[in-house]
C-alpha cells in the first residue's frame, strides 16, 4: 500500500497520511478488520468515553433512538413515494416514510417536510436546485459571520453553479445590516437570501430580513443546522412563522437524531419542487435507515416540551458566565453571551482559534475554531465555538460545566501544560459518567 | 396527523399514504418507537427473512463488515484530510481514512479512490461538478438501455445544469453503437460520455468507446455501480485498464459493503478536482462510520479471489437456464444470456414488467421492472431485471434457484395464485437458512 492518497494535499496533511499509511499493516481481513477494531476502540475510548465534547456541530443520540438503528435497511432503496415505488417488497419502510415527516411537521408548525437528504449540505443544494437556476445570484452569510460552506461557492452552490454574493452585516447586532440590506438586494437580485449561521448566540431578525427580501423578489432560506434542536422545541426562534419561505436543517447536531437533512415549508410549490430535486435529483438510495431513529427522535423532542433545548441554553449561559471569570473575552458579553446552546470566545490574543483549539485537544477538550464576525479580511479564525448540547447529554451540571471551564483557563490562560490537565479532564467526565448511571 | 406528505403525488401513492397516515397512532416517544420497532420488525420478516430477493440494486453485507458498523461515528464529522481536519479529536478516525481509500486503490488497480461519497449518485454528481460546467453536454446511455436516473437530466445531471443527449445504442449488441459513435460525439461535442448501466449483461467494449471520446476532446465515465462487485474482484471487465477516465461504483449492490459511492481514476488531476467536488463541494460530514465496514469489505473482496464474483455469474447462468427451460424469454440467449450476476426477462406478452414485478412481490419474489433496449419509445418497461448477488450470500444452490425459477413459473406463466406459492418461497427461504447455518 504505497499510493498516496491525495498528493495533492499540504505537506502536513500528506506527512500524517504517510504515517498513518506505513502503519496499516496487510490487507488481509483479518488484519484490516484488527486495525478497525483497534481504531474504531481507541476512538471511542478517546472522543466519547474520556473527551469533554464542546463541539458544535455533533451529538449522541438517546437510547431509544439507537435501538431502532438497523444498518441493514440503509442496503434497501426505496424509490420514489409509497403505493408506487420502484422496488417491490417494502411496504412496511412505507411506515417510516409517512411517519417521519408527519412528526417532522408537528414539530416544526410546518405543511412539508423532507426528510430523505443524506445531509443539510445535500437539503441546502436540493434548495438551490428547486429555486435557482445556474447563474443565479444567492445572498449568504459572510464566513467570518457563520455562513456555511454549503452556503458559499466552494460549496454546494459551486455544484449548482450560483454566482455567490455575502450579505451586508452588522458585527455589532450579530445580525444582517439590515440599513443596508435594502439597497444591497435593489443591486445584487439574488434568487434567494440564505441565513442561519454556524455560530449563532442570537436570532436573526427574520421578520425584517424576509420583507426586504421579499420587496427585492427574493426568497428567504434559514439554515437552521445548529439551532434545529431549539427551533423545533419551539425555542430561539420560529423561522418559517416569521417569514423564512424555506428552514432546512441537519438532524443530528442539536437536533440529537441520525446524520441527514431536512427541508420544510409551508409553500406546497417550493415543497413539490424541493422534493423532485431531492429525489430523483440527488438521491436514488436515499438511506431509509435514518428514518426510524429521526422519527423517535422526533417524537422524544415532541414529548420533552423543550426541557432539553432549555438546558443546553442555560448551559451555555454557565459556561460564558465561567469562561469570563475565568478571563476569557467571551462574544455577546453586553446581551448575556448567547440565547442558544452556542458560546464563543475570541482568542485572538491567544495565539487564534487554531492554535487554541489544539491546545485544548491535547487537554482532552474537544472544540473548533471559528471565524468571528469583527475579524479583518484574510485574518484566520480568531473564534473558539462552544456547543453545549452534547455535554448536557452526557449529564454536565453547572458546576461541572465550571469546572471545564477552569480546566481551559489552565491551559489556555495560565500556561498549563495539556498532559496533567487531560488527566483532570478524563476524571471529571468518569464522574459525571458514573453519577449518571 | 392530517398533513399530507405531498399531494402532488399519483392518486395511488396519496392513497396508500393516507391509508399508513390513519394507522399511525399517537405521537408520544412510546407509541412512536413501538410503531417504528413493529415496522422494522415487518420489514425484516418479510423481506430479509423470508423473501427471495433478486432485487438487483442490494446486498446483505458479511457479518465481520456488521461487526464494525457504529453509527455512532457517523455523527462525528471529519472535514478535511488527516492532519489538518476542521475538527480536533479525532486522530483514530484517520486510519479508516486513509485505509479504506488505500484499500479500494489495490483492489481497482487504481492511483486514486475518493470515498467519501454518500452515494453513486453523489460520487456521479461529483465527477460532473469536477468535468462540466453548467450548459456544458454528457451523452449518456437511453433509459431502455439501463442509462440510470442519475446519468439523466432528471437526476444528478440536472442538478449541474447539464444538457443530457441519448448515446447511439446497438439493441442487437446490447452495447453503444460503435459505427454511429463517432459521428454522433463530432455532432454533440459532449465533455463526458456515460456508459455502465443498470442492467448489463455483457461487458461494453470500453477500448472502443474510449477511443472514439477521446478522439471527439470528451473524457469517458464508467459507472459500475452494479458490477463494482465483479470489477473489484477482476472479473466482467477492468474499466480504468480498458480506457475509461473515471470509475465511480455504490459500495453495497454486487460490492456487499455498506452504503456509498467511490470514484476512482488514474489520473491526479481529475483525482484532485473530484476530491474538491465531493469535500467541501457536496459533503461536510461524509459520514466516517461507512468507512469501516467498507475497509473491511474491500479486504475480504481481495482475499475471494474472485470467488464470489464466480458463483454470482455461475448462479446468474443457472437461474437464466432454468428459466429458459420454465418458458420465459430470457435475453442474451445467443450468447450465453449473461456474463454478469445479472439476467433479463422480457415480459411483455405476461403484462409489461411491472405487473409481472407485483404478482412476484404477492408471491415472495422481489426484483425489478425494467426498460429493455428493443422497446420502443414510450412503452413501459417491458423487462424484468434479477441479480444473484444476496441469494448467492443467502447460500442457494443450483437446485435451489431451479426451484426458485419453477415458482416464477407458476406464478407468471402457468397462472398459479401467488399466496399460495408465497408459502412454498418462504419454506425454501428457510430451508437454505437452515442448511446455511
Amino acid at each position: 500500500m504505497t499510493l498516496e492518497t491525495a498528493p495533492w494535499a499540504s505537506p502536513t496533511a500528506r506527512d500524517r497520511m504517510a504515517r498513518v499509511a506505513s502503519q496499516l499493516g496487510a490487507p488481509t481481513p483479518e488484519a484490516v478488520a484488527g486495525t478497525v477494531q483497534r481504531a474504531l476502540r481507541a476512538h471511542a475510548r478517546q472522543y466519547d468515553t474520556e473527551g469533554i465534547v464542546l463541539y458544535a456541530g455533533t451529538n449522541v443520540m438517546s437510547s431509544a433512538a439507537r435501538a431502532v438503528t438497523d444498518p441493514q435497511v440503509g442496503e434497501r432503496p426505496s424509490m420514489g413515494w409509497p403505493g408506487e415505488k420502484y422496488q417491490s417488497g417494502l411496504d412496511h419502510l412505507d411506515v417510516l416514510e409517512v411517519l417521519a415527516p408527519s412528526l417532522m411537521c408537528r414539530l416544526l408548525g410546518a405543511r412539508f417536510a423532507e426528510v430523505r437528504s443524506h445531509s443539510a449540505t445535500m437539503a441546502n443544494l436540493a434548495v438551490y436546485t428547486a429555486l435557482a437556476e445556474p447563474g443565479d445570484t444567492i445572498a449568504v452569510l459572510p464566513e467570518r459571520a457563520g455562513g456555511h460552506t454549503s452556503h458559499h461557492a466552494v460549496g454546494a452552490p459551486g455544484v449548482r453553479g450560483l454566482r455567490v454574493v455575502d450579505l451586508p452585516y452588522d458585527a455589532g447586532a450579530l445580525d444582517v445590516d439590515l440599513a443596508e440590506l435594502g439597497p444591497f438586494l435593489e443591486r445584487e437580485r439574488p434568487r434567494l437570501v440564505v441565513i442561519g449561521a454556524s455560530l449563532l448566540l442570537f436570532p436573526h431578525d427574520v421578520a425584517a430580513i424576509a420583507e426586504r427580501a421579499h420587496a427585492a423578489g427574493a426568497l428567504l432560506l434559514y439554515d437552521a443546522s445548529h439551532m434545529a434542536g431549539l427551533v423545533a422545541a419551539g425555542r430561539f426562534q420560529r423561522p418559517l412563522a416569521e417569514g423564512a419561505d424555506v428552514l432546512t436543517f441537519s438532524t443530528y447536531k442539536s437536533f440529537g437524531g441520525p446524520p441527514g437533512g431536512v427541508v420544510a415549508t409551508d409553500d406546497p410549490a417550493i415543497a413539490e419542487r424541493v422534493s423532485a430535486a431531492v429525489f430523483p435529483g440527488l438521491t436514488a438510495n436515499y438511506d431509509a435507515a435514518r428514518l426510524a431513529p429521526l422519527a423517535v427522535t422526533a417524537a422524544e423532542i415532541l414529548a420533552d416540551d423543550g426541557a432539553y433545548a432549555d438546558r443546553c441554553t442555560a448551559a451555555a449561559r454557565t459556561l460564558a458566565e465561567a469562561l469570563e471569570r475565568e478571563g476569557f473575552a467571551v462574544a455577546g458579553a453586553a446581551r448575556g453571551y448567547t440565547a442558544s446552546h452556542h458560546v464563543a470566545l475570541d482568542v485572538a490574543g491567544l495565539g487564534g482559534g487554531r492554535a487554541a483549539m489544539d491546545r485544548l485537544a491535547a487537554a482532552g477538550i474537544y472544540l473548533s475554531a471559528i471565524g468571528l464576525p469583527w475579524q479583518a479580511p484574510g485574518e484566520p479564525d480568531r473564534g473558539l465555538r462552544l456547543g453545549t448540547q452534547e455535554v448536557v447529554r452526557r449529564g454536565f451540571g453547572a458546576d461541572d460545566l465550571r469546572r471545564t471551564a477552569a480546566l481551559m483557563g489552565d491551559v489556555l490562560l495560565r500556561g498549563a501544560a495539556p498532559g496533567p490537565i487531560r488527566k483532570t479532564a478524563v476524571h471529571l467526565r468518569r464522574e459525571i459518567a458514573h453519577r449518571a448511571g
